[in-house]
């Protein structure tokens, strides 16, 4: 096992109920100015805008509405929730909703109390924070990106066609409210590829050295047969509780950085999307299933061993009279399979790119992971988006 | 999933070499003199002591030592301990151990900055800290309790005859040190009792309600196989650092809060054990040895579904052609044949236990659950404890 280092402060409720139970008593602490934070306005719509606003009115909280949070937040929405964090003298950030929202109050809270560029000084470059953010809580409303428990932002700057992220821990928010029944008012469509997003980070941190027995690694294999029998179920019935609860929970345990712990992680694929979603706004859970079985094909050779493991531990490919490379293969092909069973896209043209001439600007653009089984180089990124064409 | 909530403020520092990288700078933020905090003197002979105080000297701390910390600590050993924190104006405890050092220097870390009687206010019933307690950093020696990762503190109160556990948030440590390779001195007895308490602490939470699909439950069935492989491998060659770095951080995702989330835990044998420990001083593992078997003998009916999960996926009991009742069976006798396997006693004649008319005494002095799938009595205790006699 690699040494490593684990730290993960934010404070988790979980379960129906938890947002009335504890939001009034978790906010005493802090002043009275609260920057509610929030997307396109589906929470308008489900009532948990109401729910939440009678709390904080309940509670005598001023609300400073900082809304319209997009896919994919933008550098520039970033900007415009800091000044108002400023301008407002706000003493704490409540993002509802999922990781866009998350991540983008992340980068707010950052740049809320610093007076340089934080684009350049924190994203662009890792930086030393040596300031205290300004204090984040969340509530979330969808399962996927598990950006609750950790100080992980991916924020996209337009001009520079840039999409990255960073986690500092300081950046961990507060606390995190999780009600499943939350996450019942999402579209079928957005549950299925935040799942996917949930098994993306599993996998990522799964395929990558030390190629040794690790414990990480075995977790990450109930946690992938658990995303996936409970994707099953959640679409079958989007208001299972039980099937909600794994996956949101699930969604969390793969990225509070437990699974990482000894394991080099490879995010290659993320890194790829990021790059789509920089130049396209595609869906980051569709687009990562685009590009995860290709990516593997081009990988699998050099962790041979630990693809075999895949196929069986996860998938429960019979082994018998089969090579090694035939078993890896078919591990991949039941991916392959599970994306298509859900309903997830498997060309770039279906994520609505168009324009193969794009695609080696793209792939020049993409950061290359040291972690991967093998290292990827920009030709071989380019061949892979041409895989994953059409 | 029942509802939770889950924090975790310990910060782990794993690997090789960790304390000479660390130590120093971790210390900086504290003020200058440190209880220095060990067992029986192990860690003189196997270097570990030396170690430390050449970190600590060269940092120009001044050294208070609390030595002599026995398996089982006994509150006068925390009284004893309190006085020296406040006599010495102590800034921070440094334990240096397994369980027995850690959890009694928790209950050091209360007593110090408290005027009332901490075994009555926070043990024999749950207490509220409204104060801050002594910080406390540990160095991790034995891989076992998982103690370091939480606030619990497994206390004997000998006068009393009363040997119990709280877990209190405020006093987890603030960092944790854990080099695998410190526990390569560990006697084996020692090291498999300490796996086997591991092993016992998933199962206890594992065989527990509600009875339903948990992504904690496929969490566990993982950290339980890595156990029985790792602790086999450790056997065979106690210097193999994959195993005993495996062995050495589950110990900690077993007592980090994680896995017990959507819970309700089991623990009856811990509290059987306790008893066991508080009239006999037997080992800890040893004893836990001895009643899993025939405890779970006694509720398997009550949680079958569960029992035919763990012959399953635990131990990989084929199923075909056989009743549910006879595969739970053949779990528990295969984790019987574990327990003799490596070594561990299989009744409490060989724990030291002579006097079978002490065994209603601790029958009736034992806890009762209210996570198990089935109730005990004090009746049933005794009809267990007797099976494990001999």
């Amino acid at each position: 096992m690699n040494n490593f280092i684990f730290e993960n402060a934010t404070k988790v409720y979980f379960g129906e109920g938890c947002v009335n139970e504890y939001l009034a008593c978790l906010l005493k602490q802090y002043g009275d100015t609260v920057l509610l934070a929030y997307g396109g306005g589906s929470i308008k719509r489900n009532g948990i805008y109401d729910e939440v606003t009678a709390i904080l009115e309940k509670a005598g909280k001023k609300i400073v509405e900082f809304s319209g949070i997009m896919a994919n937040p933008t550098y520039a929405k970033v900007q415009e929730g800091a000044q108002l964090a400023k301008e407002n003298h706000v003493d704490i950030i409540l993002a509802i909703g999922g990781g866009s929202v998350m991540d983008c109050c992340k980068a707010v809270s950052l740049a809320s109390r610093y007076e340089g560029d934080i684009w350049n000084d924190f994203w662009m470059h890792p930086g030393v924070i040596n300031f205290k953010p300004l204090p984040l809580g969340v509530i979330v409303t969808v399962a996927g990106t598990g950006s609750e428990c950790n100080g992980g932002a991916v924020i996209t700057n337009e001009e520079k066609k840039i999409k990255t992220g960073r986690d500092y821990p300081q950046c961990n928010p507060q606390f995190a409210l999780m009600d499943p029944t939350y996450t019942y008012s999402v579209p079928v469509k957005q549950m299925i590829s935040g799942g996917f997003d949930i098994l993306s980070h599993i996998m990522e941190t799964y395929f990558s050295g030390p190629n040794e027995n690790n414990v990480s690694d075995d977790i990450m294999e109930a946690l992938m047969k658990s995303v996936i029998f409970n994707l099953r179920a959640a679409i079958k019935n989007p208001q299972d509780y039980t099937a909600r609860s794994n996956l949101m929970w699930a969604s969390t345990m793969a990225e509070n950085r437990i699974i990482k712990m000894g394991k080099k992680c490879d995010f290659e694929c993320h890194n790829i999307e990021h790059q789509l979603g920089a130049y396209t706004d595609c869906n980051h859970g569709c687009g990562l299933a685009v590009l995860h079985p290709i990516y593997y094909r081009h990988i699998y050779k050099a962790g041979l061993s630990k693809f075999v493991k895949f196929a069986g531990n996860v998938w429960g490919i019979a082994t018998e009279g089969k090579s090694a490379e035939e078993i890896a293969l078919a591990g991949i092909n039941a991916l392959a399979n599970f994306i298509k069973e859900i309903g997830l896209p498997t060309t770039l043209r279906e994520l609505g790119i168009t324009d193969k001439n794009l695609l080696k600007e793209i792939a020049d653009s993409c950061g290359i992971s040291a972690g991967s089984y093998k290292t990827m180089t920009h030709e071989e990124i380019l061949m892979i988006l041409n895989e994953c064409f059409e």
